[in-house]
């Protein structure tokens, strides 16, 4: 099962591509990056337009995707937010159905441990998938974790769909 | 200058055209609702293609949008965002420009103070447009304020643009 994986951002999106199973393989990653310069709406279009892109291209066949809270990055939280409701619509306009996980979950399914910090999470990436170093930048493998967190949840338990 | 204002929400956004000028007319107004019983993807897909709905029926030649904080109703306000988010890429699709204005700026605009409170707000819209009564609900005249901000702020003096 080939999984698109986003950590949503305004400033930039991070996405991983793994194809899912009892050893998840990695097929890409990578960061969708809007230029300070540009409005609010242009920038909204650019990270529409690349995740239909990406869809077009990798032909996922389920999207996982963080959680936003609102007492993390208070600053940031509405255009990240608006950003994250872009995506969504990407998706469901390519009808894709979209799961998403809390950071808890995240670190929970990667490293058994809630508390896991960044770093716990980044090894466990680059280990589950076998690469030879921790993918860069941070958002690609944030981007990769959720990917990995939702082919980990078996899917007869998982309600995690949105 | 035919005007699109909207009042942005999840569960409800309500919107309002007006025809601005020395006398601003109204147009329309209404609400545009998403069922609870949708999930989060359906509810953004109806309110991406209501907008651009009330686009191709009423040619808007701007949109005017109240700005969100993140310190009003912050339960909601992450669904609230990812819908704003939904509604100003609708806008762009469509090459229409967009601006935003503050609670204050449409209170300062439509009743001169900036604390004013909702009835003082809604009777000036109802005033201003000649109407016999206040529209309802809320979120429609609360819509139609945004658009006579926009309608009263002297163009060249205009610096909301998003």
């Amino acid at each position: 099962m080939r999984i698109l994986g986003i950590d949503p951002g305004y400033g930039i999106v991070g996405y991983g591509i793994i194809e899912g199973g009892y050893q998840p393989k990695m097929i890409d990653y990578g960061v969708i990056s809007t230029p300070k310069e540009l409005t609010l709406p242009e920038r909204l279009e650019i990270i529409f337009s690349s995740i239909e892109t990406l869809i077009a291209s990798y032909n996922p066949e389920v999207i996982a995707i963080e959680e936003l809270f609102y007492f993390r990055n208070q600053t940031t939280i509405i255009p990240v937010a608006e950003a994250r409701g872009v995506i969504i619509l990407a998706c469901k306009k390519n009808n894709i159905p979209i799961f998403e996980y809390t950071p808890l979950q995240i670190k929970q399914a990667l490293t058994g441990i809630g508390r896991a910090d960044k770093s716990q999470v980044q090894f466990m990436v680059k280990t589950v998938l076998g690469l030879e170093s921790i993918p860069k930048p941070d958002d690609a493998a944030d981007a990769l974790a959720v990917a990995i967190c939702h082919a980990q949840i078996n899917p007869n338990l998982n309600n995690n769909m949105v």
